[in-house]
């Protein structure tokens, strides 16, 4: 006997996980029933039905009352520490990248944006609110604070077709080269579940994001706000940096 | 007139988690009674409460039934890229770092598990299940699962007060070197929230890894599940491996 126990539903989690990442199962299908899967593993309807409320609970299945339990869509995956040009990479995987404007105005910062910017007392920033949609879905919302004098006449710009980033490269001439960020699982309040097409309270990944230009301005503070279940962050670790295939023509 | 237009109590957000996270407020104060804050804002209370439900939902702030709205212990922060040596890293913060164990067998691997670790037909696993805490507090249950034969007897160490790689590493002479990593918002099942001392349904951070020895095998399958509003992780980007302080020197 183990100290506390790792329950069995959670064995059941493991092989359903499995079967969902890794083979049989494709986004759709739905599982087989309760009855049948607790009879497969040897176990009572009630541990099968907590091996789903973890799969759920983890974005891998949606439970639909009355008609069963059925396999979500994978996750899109990214690299956490690279830039995400949305509308190319989406495109580039084939699927359809779609914006909507929430919000686009000229505005005071708060103290903490204004300071982060490096704005001159009383400098304006263009604040910028959009959702964006993968094949129609809502999938993340952005948002974004540019100092106002670098960016003149942003309002002006069609852009539900281009990136902030690219209107501020073509537009302006402002190469946006790197940003200090983080990522934190957070709830959704009720817009934005309502913004995403979610639940009030499901799981969301919050981006915060201070962006630099190559001459090291800050030139945008912002954040991505995504549903939780629609996106992997891939993040390889090493604790050096050294190629491990032939360590000895490596040396000084 | 904006076309979906941003609520006015995000304006308020963003002031009250300026208020949190870079001045006047520090973890355990009350916050002021909504009637305050609507006075100061110029607006309604139920605008406050939306302000106060994204705050909440976020992990800034908890609200207590008849007592107020209380500022939450700051999240740890970690780089997303580097392995996270838990004990080590907890007490150079100067807080506590504790262990329990929920689990440790050996097992047979599931198909998918036996195929990254490259296992043999019929070769066994170390799976053990861990939580860990800070200040007694715990944060988060990681998981391991190691190939049975590089670490012969590997449920006879005391793991209390020790991480698994510095055993592998001390006992076994096996040096984690990189490791294959994401990060996924999820939520928390009811399990999960009962270890962590959080509520289902909670917003949660789920790493996977597979992590290689420095001779290029894999030596561990696992996940860290961190509750969500104790950690944050650092993902900083660049879109060229460029030092931007002067690019005249930098030429071939």
């Amino acid at each position: 006997m183990t100290p506390a126990g790792i329950p069995v539903y959670m064995q059941i989690v493991e092989v359903m996980l499995e079967r969902i990442e890794h083979a049989a199962l494709a986004p759709g299908d739905r599982l087989a029933a309760e009855r049948t899967l607790a009879t497969e593993f040897g176990v009572n309807r009630r541990t099968i039905r907590q091996a789903l409320e973890v799969l759920e609970r983890r974005g891998l299945v949606q439970r639909r009352q009355g008609a069963g339990t059925f396999v979500s869509e994978p996750r899109i995956e990214r690299g956490a520490a690279e830039f995400f040009h949305f509308t190319e990479d989406i495109r580039q995987r084939g699927l359809a990248a779609g914006s909507r404007e929430l919000n686009l105005e000229r505005a005071v910062p708060s103290p903490f944006v204004a300071t982060e910017l490096e704005l001159s007392p009383g400098a304006e920033i263009y604040r910028c609110h959009r959702l964006r949609t993968i094949n129609s879905q809502p999938i993340l919302i952005e948002t974004f604070a540019l100092p106002a004098d670098l960016v003149p006449g942003f309002e002006l710009w069609d852009m539900s077709e281009r990136s902030v980033y690219e209107v501020m490269r073509t537009e302006y001439d402002i190469d946006v080269l790197y940003a200090r960020q983080s990522l934190e699982a957070v709830a959704l309040s009720e817009i934005e579940a309502q913004w995403l097409g979610a639940t009030p309270g499901a799981p969301a990944m919050l981006e915060r994001r201070l962006a630099f230009d190559d001459r090291g301005r800050p030139v945008d503070y912002g954040t991505d706000l995504y549903r939780g279940d629609r996106v992997r962050f891939v993040t390889d670790a090493a604790t050096v940096a050294v190629p491990i295939t032939d360590k000895t023509t490596s040396g000084a």
